[in-house]
């Protein structure tokens, strides 16, 4: 059975095991079953511990065989030493799946790396599939099927069920977070912790979130990535059923990513890939636990805002300034009404209010509801306002009746409505409680109310985009089939480029004095001379590279000069030969564009304007491989050099497009070679003037298969 | 009298007059009194409507002169269009403050403006202080005074008095922000809301609560900055008495000063200079109410962090991870901890704990508690460590004790420990309260923990700096006191340069043909020659410069060739003569050094790197003027581009020192120019290599005076 068909036992169980069982309630082995109890679970409880006959009235077993029914799933909480036994009742009884609490495995040391080997693998030809270990558990909020010894498992107040559902690899920040989101009244269907992850992942617990009916919003906490492919197909399922997925990311700084090694032996990936990814293949990313809650938030409303256009209404004109200033800094638009709109307004406030966008329905609205009312009737009605926000400070009755209004007014219109009530829960918690129940999003800042607002609208921006289609054309040529192996020289990758259709200057290569007398009244000067070596990559420090070459005779002498410098800087370089190629006249702006194989995602491009924005600002711009043509407009549009290709400084605009073209290209040659690049460099490419192309003047591959054959002159 | 000495009294009336009350009190004339009677006001309260005989069984007057007693603040609820009738009374009855709520002045246009004026010059005359108008009112928390309508007023628990005082342009803001924060427990001396400001501003009261010995921690929310000079002298007290002022200032955006201008007719100032004075002055800055709560938390506790060197001890590895990555992202250190003190926490903690920082206790320290104990003991004794966070998500019984073991050591130390408890009210809100009863600053989230941590840091970092002294040494040459006015050129502003001490090339003005004679075979060849023009400010694009100059006859067509293409490009210009000067061989880093005067701070110097630097990347350095030498450094290295002057690119360590000293006389020179200086460019300054110096290669100063003489050849 696969993990993520196997996962609808592990997360509805009917029969549960608990192994290791203790009558002290307040242990990690006695929380357990206290919880199930606690919450009243309607299936099969089945303690085992031989020291016991009973627990609160419920047979004890005194080994897992001696269970008379079926186990869907056995929670063990013995030493890691017991496992192996313990596995070997469970192949016999033909358990579907463990939970394991305790720690003692990989992330403790080889010794620990060796049994959970053994466990993994004898588990497998069980057909048992294992959560944890080092994991507190799970909750089936459905069905409140407590399995594990959370805290946050021993609330009175039951828990709210909805439609959110959370993978966390830790179960410190899964719980807590899940405890301060019900507390927000937000709904969940199930919270899986996947802890050290030795079997089930995040990612597969994500994945059957997914799918799962019920559950609309995705979540997960992740300390590294398991599997970069799983996330692609992830975000697939994500945007065909319209379901976002919100991560948040651990591990980001140096000392984070030691203290993850150390914690759940997991490997962090770079952040700065994980980020670009992340953005291009349409997942929210919040970078807080506080941030997470708001997001699940807005997106358990279920409504999609269909644009950044948005109007906010106020009964504060502060609150109309904090929003605005939140708008500009997080990209979301403050529209402009149309005048029809607007006069409509303004026939409903008072005078002194205001009807431009940020709205200022004034402290009356409070008093005669239909101002506030009628206002957002014709917001709702404007086809040129993506969402609304209202903002208030009022509590008491008035607040209330406002708050009742809203969320009449929220069940008549698939737009947005968001709210944020800045006050004390005794003053406007029964107007907060209102909007809550009616699924109304609302946020005591206005801060987290455009901030969520935003997490909306780069949602439904990804919904739009069409970014995990297949490629528009494919460019490869017959020619890399053969030798893809070594180092891969200039001139050689020129070729390549060549044949991409990406413009190189043209060249021959010269291998000797005999072919140089062939040539050199043929050439069109003036030309650039250049060493082909692979063991030379800094052509210029060698002495490798002369320009402006304007008859035979400088090319006799660049020829000769060339061949000794190199060979006194570096005597054992195997020379294949001299270039001499075009040497283009018109002077382009200079970008650079890298490939390299990410250890989970796959190959990476990445791009970036040459000299100080590359070097002192590292200014660059990363997407997974392969990219299409709008992907490639925004990856340019990212860097902070970009004005320069679009012509500022009384500079000529740039040829942006056939830039583009470049990044859609090599990304594809990236993708059809994945597994088998190490690296790879064009640098510099020149960005000629609109309509002129650019032209690509050096290059490099570094094959994984670094077995070659090997030309010298 | 003061209005800071004023302000005594208004905060702390011992009797209030109601002008215009109302016995519907859920109106805004009626919920003043309603207020004080519900927080048992002990002084005398005068109900002031001609309508009513009592009200509550107390007595009403018809006219505020029939009130028997002494009037310490008159609240006014009646129409700005009775406002001059009032103040008469006001004044016949030697009434000290009056508190507008209504609106109708200045923000409402030409005509509300005038009736401002009317009013203020008015009250000038009859010796009263006016707060608002537009304004909800002030509360004393101390004695619980509530003197207006603010919907938190009228909660049923009290207030909280402490040491934290808020002043709030916006009353919504306000006192939303007084309510979220009393739920916090943070105790509170006074709120007031300013509004409108006519008359007492929200500086006005900063200053007053800094000055006040129980307040310790000034926060002010404005929507502009009153008064730029009284800022300064704020930072100065602030200072001297180690009491922190936090601002979050509205009106960011372009939209938001739109708004901003409506909404109180405060005119906002650009947003950049005013971070970048808070932040050279020792303000703490926020910019959202949540992060304002999080401020006023942290520094009400009182302790001071002496350094960045943080230590974050948890029960859990994912929060230890968690705090790794924001301590990272927020520029604090993560303290290496030194052998002794990590052995002495191994001996302590379980051996599967990490005794190195983040330090994980596991969740055996909930249990076995002296583990926590002893382990705070031994990072409070080491002198590396300026500040503990700990975090938890336990609850319940273990969970309070816990608290209570850290409420007991933070007693005992100096050093401030910031909790992070993640976990619901239900759950964790007893240990949660202990802490706070105890004034330790607790978090929900570790992003609130660190962020909180980072102003303590930032507020010790400013304490230590010495930023407002006078300038070392004043470099002020005789030249500049004739003739402040006109348009100073290149060679009259390389003059100025030259006697501040700032190296400019050797040159000599030729006026006409005669002097050309005279100098040419004298000259220092090679030279470069420029028009000196007040009318040509754009002298390349004039045609009015030539380098590489290297002998008399190349000078002679030079200046013919210069006089022409001048004249053409300009005919109407006012040519001073052609500046030939020596051309400086060397190549520098270019830099630009700007000035201007800001309405609201006075001189504002700006510097920046030349290039793409300025014109895409926008990357400049601001500062109100004078600055000192540490100051000028802290300035360049904020710049993005600061590597290159560090060498980086293989390129060579530039003279920072020397170009440090520039900043420095150059804000000397604005600063004793206050008021006269209207634009002034120092474009480009050449950085050499280190040891090498400095050169000003051009220059430009516009005089506010525009009255100048003129000369032409």
């Amino acid at each position: 059975m696969s993990k993520i068909n196997a996962l609808d036992r592990l997360l509805n169980p009917r029969s549960i095991a608990i192994v290791g069982v203790s009558k002290d309630f307040s242990s990690i082995s006695g929380k357990p079953i206290k919880n199930l109890l606690h919450h009243k679970f309607k299936g099969n409880i089945y303690p085992v511990n031989p020291k016991y006959d009973e627990i609160e009235g419920i047979r004890c077993y005194a080994s897992i065989l001696d269970i008379p029914g079926e186990v869907d799933v056995a929670l063990i909480a013995v030493s890691s030493k017991r496992m192996q036994q313990i596995l070997e009742e469970c192949e016999k009884k033909q358990v579907h799946h463990l939970i394991l609490f305790g720690s003692g495995f990989a992330e403790v040391g080889e010794e620990g790396k060796v049994l959970q080997e053994k466990v993994l693998e004898k588990a497998k030809q069980a057909g048992i599939h294992i959560l944890g270990p080092n994991c507190v558990g799970l909750l089936n909020v459905k069905e409140s099927i407590p399995l594990g010894f959370a805290t946050s498992f021993e609330t009175e107040k039951g828990f709210k069920s909805g439609n959110v559902g959370f993978a966390s690899q830790s179960g410190a920040i899964g719980f807590s977070l899940f405890g301060l989101a019900q507390e927000e009244n937000i709904g969940f269907s199930y919270i899986v912790n996947t802890g050290n992850q030795m079997d089930i992942h995040s990612l597969d617990c994500i994945e059957y979130m997914l799918e799962d009916p019920d559950t609309t919003v995705v979540a997960g906490y992740l300390e590294g990535i398991p599997d970069g492919e799983m996330l692609m197909k992830i975000s697939e399922t994500s945007k065909s059923l319209n379901k976002p997925v919100i991560l948040l990311k651990a591990g980001r700084s140096e000392l984070g990513r030691q203290a993850a090694m150390s914690h759940t032996a997991s490997l962090t990936g770079s952040e700065e890939t994980f980020q670009a990814i992340a953005k291009q293949y349409g997942f929210i990313t919040v970078n807080d636990v506080d941030n997470m809650i708001d997001a699940m938030k807005v997106f358990s409303r279920g409504k999609i805002a269909n644009g950044n256009r948005i109007v906010t209404i106020s009964n504060s004109g502060a609150a109309g300034i904090a929003m605005a200033d939140y708008s500009e800094a997080l990209g979301l638009e403050m529209v402009r009404l149309s005048n029809e709109t607007a006069s409509k307004i303004e026939s409903i406030i008072p005078p002194y209010g205001s009807a431009l966008n940020p709205i200022d329905v004034t402290a009356q609205a409070l008093k005669e509801q239909h101002i506030l009312t009628e206002t957002l009737e014709v917001l709702i009605e404007d086809e040129q306002v993506d969402a609304i926000v209202f903002q208030t400070t009022f509590g008491g009755e008035l607040g209330t009746k406002i708050c009742q209004k809203i969320a009449e007014i929220d069940k008549k219109t698939d737009k947005p409505i968001i709210v944020t009530i800045t006050g004390t829960s005794e003053l406007t918690g029964k107007g907060r409680t209102i909007l809550q129940e009616a699924g109304i999003p609302v946020y005591p800042t206005s801060y987290k109310t455009m901030l969520s607002l935003k997490y909306l609208v780069d949602f439904s921006d990804f919904s739009k985009k069409q970014m995990i289609e297949p490629p528009d054309q494919v460019f490869i040529s017959g020619e890399t089939t053969n030798d893809l192996s070594g180092i891969w020289t200039e001139e050689r990758v020129k070729k390549e480029l060549s044949l991409l259709g990406i413009r190189v200057p043209n060249g021959t290569v010269i291998k000797n004095r005999s072919q140089l007398e062939k040539v050199k009244d043929n050439l069109n000067y003036p030309v650039v001379c250049k060493v082909i070596s692979r063991d030379v990559l800094h052509k210029t420090d060698a002495g490798g590279v002369q320009v402006s070459i304007h008859n035979p005779v400088q090319l006799e002498r660049a020829y000769e000069e060339i061949l000794q410098s190199v060979k006194q800087y570096s005597p054992n370089a195997r020379i294949d030969g001299i270039l001499a190629e075009e040497m283009i006249q018109e002077e382009g702006i200079e970008i650079f564009i890298g490939v390299k194989e990410d250890p989970q995602f796959g190959p990476i491009i990445v791009c970036g304007l040459g000299g100080i924005f590359i070097e002192v600002l590292k200014d660059i711009s990363i997407r997974r491989a392969p990219i299409q043509i709008q992907e490639a407009h925004r990856m340019l549009k990212e860097l902070k050099g970009y004005p320069l290709l679009e012509g500022v400084r009384g500079g000529k605009q740039r040829d942006i497009q056939a830039l583009a073209e470049v990044l859609v290209k090599v990304s594809q040659f990236a993708s059809n070679h994945t597994g088998k690049i190490s690296e790879m460099d064009i640098n510099p490419i020149w960005v000629f003037e609109e309509g002129k192309g650019i032209a690509a003047l050096d290059g490099i591959i570094v094959w994984k298969n670094r077995i070659e054959s090997s030309v010298s002159i």
